[in-house]
């Protein structure tokens, strides 16, 4: 077990934020609440990010770029979202310094003030649908599929990195439609994106569903998302897709002209994610030797190690394996560091979860064979070299689909059903997970329940089966389950 | 002509914005001096900047990403870079709104006033060289190669889409260094990485220097440039490189044990280049009928027009074409508009800048041939179907080629020797370009010349060859030529 990192069973909060600082993920800064996301963390973050991307582009979108800043009366437009968002954020008032008077560095020039405060966007439905009036008159400019990928700042006291930080990068969908059911299909359609994107790359199961009024976002008719479950029991929102229906072109007047000549209300969608998928990437697969990576994102797929150090008869060993495997788009390290023995370095290979490990030793080259160590179940055995490329391809797509398959098991066996309130209080203290159970629909409930026992109802799933029941909580008739959690 | 955009010879100023606007490349927003980059403008920026991102990872770069905001007290550390960048710029001081008493929508909250105001960074040495100080302990951790890809803000008052933005995106390169030498070569390499994307990727040719002690950047010992020139004459400053000495490793305490376990500061480099390329993009090749854009940076290379409209027995062709092009990586659009007809589609065609139009019309198919028109010179011609592919191939690297001679032959052409303050004057008013005159060396000289003339000092070239004359102005020795213009 690596010193440096806590384990998760003495304290998972701590192992968490051990492991995000030592792997080389992300760090603390000297301003409150922002983070500095290091160089291996944002290599990982680049492989997200290119694969949605890809994604967003392959399903019609294109990206764009909207302001940082958001004058501070377009947040009171649409009712809701002023209660949402208005709240904690940055806001700027100023746009000049001065030297101070008495030479100890700089003041704010109070000759400077804005006439209207600039606020640095929480999200940016505002200001993009406060653009789209001026880009959208007849349904021949619909639907406008656009995405922006940028940095967000909402003001925050208590922090976790990747999870909850101040500013944080994010994508943020903005689509504009001629019809509630295409608007309706896109939500739809961006929430399976993240889930199969979730599942197949990041290997982390996601139940879909849609959130309860009281979770909705601030200013949606319809919020879906994507609960993925921690293995600390906590479930994670991944990512959330929203039908806004006509609220914010209402907001911002932004009408067009229907193929029957008639004006009405564009109607409207944004979905996004976050780099808080780091946080649930981290969480979800990890273990107390480190980070636990699935091939399809890990920056590093195979490290070469000489053993017991680079040496003149291995790099040429080490050189054509490595030119054999990248030749398959396998990207490989040769460790060429001839300073810490090989056990630190498994250590060190181990902490930064580089998916499959090949220990290259004279003795086993003179053998033909190689020792090949995997990440994920920390197994090892020696294999021919001989067929070395094709061992690892498919060592990799087994890694990708074991991981997978762990957190499914781990999640599918905690997902309980219950029917009384003990219940409920007791598989919530003493399993966690998902808590399948009736509620009777009304806000004051999950409010009760969110003060009794810190669950919330993470979503209601999609096709959830009907069924007639009482609530856990006021006796009261219900026709479904629902899925409560402690959550992140 | 296209009516929507002004000629350049009526008004070149006009003729720009008109451009950037009418080709869908950005326009302004609702927040004073802030842009919004549209889709297509987007799609052009998204290839200079995977490009440019490959070229710095080629040369073992890698990517990470540090605060938005930096606290004000850091930005009075360094001397020099104070009275550069702490002047005009965005200043945060509350995190939070409120309602306003009187119902009229939110306030800024008295209450939530921030000790230390934060400032959105204009350029980010400061709180990365913070950071720096905890990842940099010795040699072995030398040198640090990395790259930030970011929004930055500068309060401007006269602000023009792309070229001045109060918030512009750009790459913020950052290393350090164990020796003078590495930085320098360093920051040379580097401003070579930004000469090869400017000559090869935007065929616009630049001359690589040095900038003068008034020009530098503000805390850099050195600061190396390319600059490149517009159709109307004037100079426009393309990517900085920057050797900062050890002015932010003093500034921020960052210290190193070297291999002789020596305590010493570390040397720092940083290098920049930003939205304000597609400026220079627009202003260096277009026309009075809208974008040029060179084939290696076009979102779209080809389109197939039908003519003189999309038909059943066109379709097929079309779809053929778009397979054959598509498998050779060239980017091809089919017109599918059957409202517009061939006149009006071209003119749309010419103004977002497509490099290659293909005309298909059902004679020319008959008779195994299609128009081939392309962009850049406005010529047309009818090619034989049969190995259409290779021409349109060879076809888009003519083009890149001759889009980048035609700039350097206007360039070479604006460079004039002068010898007298006379000719200096008469140059900049009736030639414009590039004028290499001599130039006493002190700053005096070199702000008199510009309240004079408006005229700056581009750079000293590298490599400038020495030769004995008298500067322009004061008649004083100089041992060398610099380049003066107008400039962005």
């Amino acid at each position: 077990m690596s010193k440096e990192i806590t384990s998760r069973a003495d304290d998972y909060s701590q192992w968490y934020i051990d492991l995000v600082r030592k792997a080389g993920l992300a760090d603390y800064s000297a301003v409150k609440g922002c983070m500095v996301i290091k160089p291996y963390g944002f290599s990982i973050w680049e492989n997200m990010r290119d694969t949605l991307d890809k994604m967003f582009k392959d399903t019609g979108h294109t990206n764009a770029y909207f302001p940082l800043f958001i004058p501070k009366s377009f947040l009171s437009k649409e009712a809701a979202h002023v209660e949402g968002f208005a709240k904690e954020c940055a806001v700027v008032t100023h746009y000049r310094l001065k030297n101070a008077d008495d030479g100890s560095g700089v003041v704010v020039d109070p000759e400077a003030k804005l006439e209207e405060e600039l606020i640095v966007r929480p999200t940016s439905e505002t200001i993009i649908w406060n653009t789209y009036r001026d880009w959208i008159q007849s349904y021949r400019d619909l639907p406008l599929l656009i995405n922006q990928w940028a940095n967000v700042v909402r003001w925050e006291m208590r922090t976790r990195l990747f999870l909850r930080t101040a500013e944080f990068l994010w994508q943020e969908g903005h689509t504009a439609h001629a019809t509630r059911e295409e608007a309706i299909e896109e939500t739809r359609k961006m929430l399976d994106v993240y889930a199969t994107f979730a599942e197949e790359w990041m290997a982390m199961p996601v139940i879909k569903g849609v959130k309860t009024p009281n979770e909705r976002f601030a200013g949606a008719e319809d919020t879906y998302c994507i609960e993925a479950l921690m293995q600390d029991g906590k479930a994670l929102q991944a990512g959330t897709s929203h039908f806004l229906g006509q609220n914010f072109a209402k907001a911002f007047d932004v009408k067009f002209s229907t193929n029957d000549n008639q004006l009405d209300y564009v109607w409207a969608t944004s979905w996004g994610v976050s780099t808080r998928l780091m946080g649930a990437l981290v969480m979800a697969h990890s273990d107390d030797e480190g980070l636990i990576i699935p091939p399809k994102l890990a920056p590093i797929h195979v490290v070469i190690v000489p053993i017991p150090k680079p040496l003149p008869e291995l790099d040429e060993a080490a050189t054509s394996i490595a030119t054999e495997l990248r030749a398959r788009g396998i990207r490989v390290k040769i460790d060429t560091d001839d300073q810490n023995r090989p056990g630190y370095k498994f250590a060190e290979y181990e902490k930064i979860g580089i998916p499959v490990r090949l220990g290259l030793g004279a003795r086993d080259l003179a053998n033909g064979t190689i020792e090949v160590a995997r990440r994920d179940n920390k197994t090892k055995e020696s294999v021919p070299l001989a067929g070395l490329a094709d061992h690892v391809e498919a060592l990799l797509a087994d890694i990708q689909r074991s991981m997978f398959e762990r957190a499914k098991t781990y999640r599918d066996q905690h997902i309980t059903s219950v029917d009384s309130w003990d219940e409920f209080v007791r598989v919530l203290d003493e399993q966690g997970g998902f808590v399948a159970a009736h509620w009777d629909g009304t806000t004051e409930t999950e409010v009760a329940i969110k003060e009794a026992t810190k669950a919330t109802i993470r979503c209601i799933p999609l096709d959830n089966p009907q069924e007639d029941g009482v609530c856990v909580m006021t006796g009261k008739p219900s026709s479904q389950r629902v899925l409560f959690a402690r959550a992140y």
